[in-house]
């Protein structure tokens, strides 16, 4: 099952994805696609719809972020050996945990702004772990029956802001719009091995991401086991799991980053694809 | 102004703190003490209520943390000259930033958890900032207007897992329990000069903490101002901006960390106090 919320921002309402990619409207079931409904219970009702019944969403619309009322968007950095290489760091010895400000949370397509005076903003295709029950010192055997399903996430990052500015990554996480979350959740079932899917990223149309999270170094079920024994994981919380290597930091012979006028594109095998324009930071 | 929320876990009743210390229910103009109460313009309406006007509550009621709906808590690291010298590492150039997760924050007396196998359980008195508008690169001249009041925390760490565990603070400083705040939100105007006010912290009835927000090295107008340079603050958004010399870590002629039945009370100058118990981490 594919969910989503479609509309204006602020104004989503929820939606499924049926088998033809069309958007059917939930709202006479669900008011929002939010922590209340990611539970197995409540997932299990929403399938029990059939899909043909739900009135089809007429055009285009906008997506939201596919999970609203998110409190914890938690990420984990140097995810991915080949990466960690490639930012000049040791592998990992056990995950490396920071946050996304929640307030950096958008829709998959809509523009991601490039700070002002910002110099290393960056791209990161990764997947995303919605929670859906909570979890607080689960197994890792136990891990994924916590999680409701997964996304596309794109982990924008300002590098200068994440590594030259002092002590932790969170300030260069989290700037506004620096949170692209969707088109879908696609829930578990029908994901299956979350440690199976391919992913990429172009931007301007030149592929620079191309990897699976098969060369995952912690996966999704030893990361939800982990961060629980540090914190109590709600539903509607995400994690976002690492990028493998291709980021502008990386590129040779000299780094690449990101300028207004750019265009990002990228995509997770059965989890759909987003695509942002990259636009200067204007006063409000 | 003080604002409180009383009563039990999840179920808490906004309330104002009259001048001989009685708190009276606020339910009759307000939901809540969350985050479309904490403008400029709703604060004075409640401003000009009458305190006489409101039912005294009877008894003496569990407070809560006190402001809902917090949904980014931010910190701030190593801000006090004397405490970066007792934690052997270098006064910052600029603020270091993290977070705790949202998922740890209770009230401000409620028992704090001793995490399974911890050893480095450890207490930090700060002042704590309530945003009460949303914040987006402002000036360290205007950015006081953006503070609806202040309170005090407790930013609960756990040394092993903030500093040894790989990467950044953030491990060590969520777990559930760690975010004690409260007891009220006094607001700005009554408050004056935050970078006047006196600050303690007992363990056991010792004195271990005793210090002044004089000695921040970056001051509040300072904090709020950088933040929104790399993040939106948003009304509710709590930050916790450091803590004096005096801490677990820091004890000579050895570290000293909190084991089950430990009493830590702390309070600030103005904001009220805190008493939490210590115990032991059960199974749910």
């Amino acid at each position: 099952m594919k969910l989503c919320r479609f509309g204006a921002p602020g104004a989503e309402k929820p939606g499924l994805v049926d088998a033809d990619g069309k958007i059917r409207d939930l709202s006479a079931h669900v008011a929002d696609i939010g922590p209340d409904v990611l539970s197995p219970e409540s997932l299990a009702k929403l399938a029990a719809i059939e899909p043909g019944s739900l009135p089809v969403v007429d055009g285009n619309p906008r997506y939201g972020s596919c999970v609203t009322g998110t409190r914890q968007f938690v990420a984990i950095g140097l995810n991915y050996a080949d990466h960690a290489a490639e930012s000049n760091l040791p592998i990992p010895e056990e995950p490396v945990v920071f946050q996304k400000w929640v307030s950096c949370i958008q829709g998959p397509n809509d523009p991601v702004t490039i700070p002002k005076d910002s110099k290393k903003t960056d791209w990161e295709v990764e997947l995303g772990i919605v929670i859906g029950t909570r979890a607080s010192y689960v197994s890792e055997s136990d891990a994924l029956d916590y999680v409701a399903g997964y996304c596309v996430i794109n982990d924008v990052s300002e590098r200068h802001w994440q590594t030259e500015r002092g002590a932790t990554w969170d300030k260069g996480k989290g700037f506004p719009t620096f949170g692209p979350i969707g088109p879908w959740m696609v829930t578990a079932d029908e994901v299956g091995d979350p440690q199976q899917l391919s992913m990429w990223l172009d931007v301007n149309g030149k592929r620079v991401q191309d990897g699976s999270t098969s060369t995952m170094i912690f996966g999704v079920a030893e990361i939800v086991s982990y961060l629980s024994q540090f914190m109590t994981l709600e539903p509607g919380d995400i994690i976002t799991t690492g990028t493998p290597p291709g980021v502008g930091l990386g590129q040779k012979p000299e780094p690449w980053y990101l300028k207004a006028g750019d265009v990002v594109e990228l995509g997770i095998e059965k989890l759909g694809r987003q695509r942002q324009d990259f636009v200067a930071w204007q006063p409000a």
